[in-house]
């Protein structure tokens, strides 16, 4: 079963949050704090949406997504930073039933695509991305600015 | 002089996304209406924002971007989806004017990171961005799901 979040469930999110970054050996990078993420997901300015995955009532799993927008289509999109399910719940399609309901929130509100980001080591969840019709945009890089960087070029 | 859009300056952004089309080889990716372009910046839902860079009075530039969200920080950040500068009018710090006005924008709003995507042969580019201290996210692919795949998995 897949259902938006509500202010109760930010303690769990949170604590998935920080498995995930665990699963992506990025657990150092996650100085996440509870009440800076309750208040971005559903204070007076919303950065992000959640929706929540259940097993038999419990909650096993989540996507955190926000919308990007596409120039050349004109048209709004969606960006999947986090998809995350407990690893004693994977295999169950909770994963791929987070993607479906992504996609079909995607198209009822007219947006052109869904993207996300996977670490290049991580092959099981590439070859089901593939599975599922996306696309590698190998021909792009991203960059980020962020940290002593940013604020050196901001006060420049 | 870097500035806020308006949306009198609507048909120039749309001129200056469709001359970034064809600097990037992709004016046939590029079916955006000025309509829609006018609505969502400027709209009920605004899914974008974009500052103008002026040359003596003239339009030559524009940064166009939205926030985007990281788990990990608990932070917002700035997605940088287009940045242009007319060819006439490169070589003279509009392109730099309008990365250090987006720092500034981050710094302001206590975001974490900007962030942009570059096409891998554009190496003036990301020359450029390395000199400012940006750091490639190589270690990091980006999926697309869009069209037939979206509409499949929507259905499924």
């Amino acid at each position: 079963m897949i259902r938006p979040a509500t202010p109760t469930d930010v303690p769990m999110i949170a604590r998935l949050i920080r498995e995930l970054a665990e699963y992506e050996k990025l657990a150092h990078a996650c100085v996440m704090k509870e009440s800076d993420l309750h208040n971005h997901l559903f204070g007076a300015t919303k950065y992000a949406e959640v929706l929540i995955a259940e097993d038999a009532g419990a909650v096993v799993g989540f996507a955190l997504f926000f919308h990007n927008y596409s120039t050349f289509r004109a048209k709004p999109g969606i960006y999947l930073e986090d998809l995350f399910v407990m690893p004693e719940y994977r295999g169950r399609g909770h994963g791929k039933a987070l993607l479906v309901a992504l996609a079909k929130l995607a198209v009822e509100r007219d947006c052109s695509r869904v993207e996300w980001s996977v670490l290049n080591w991580n092959t099981p969840s590439i070859d089901f991305y593939k599975a599922l019709g996306a696309k590698p945009m190998d021909e792009w890089s991203v960059f980020r600015l962020t940290d002593d960087a940013l604020k050196k070029l901001a006060s420049s």
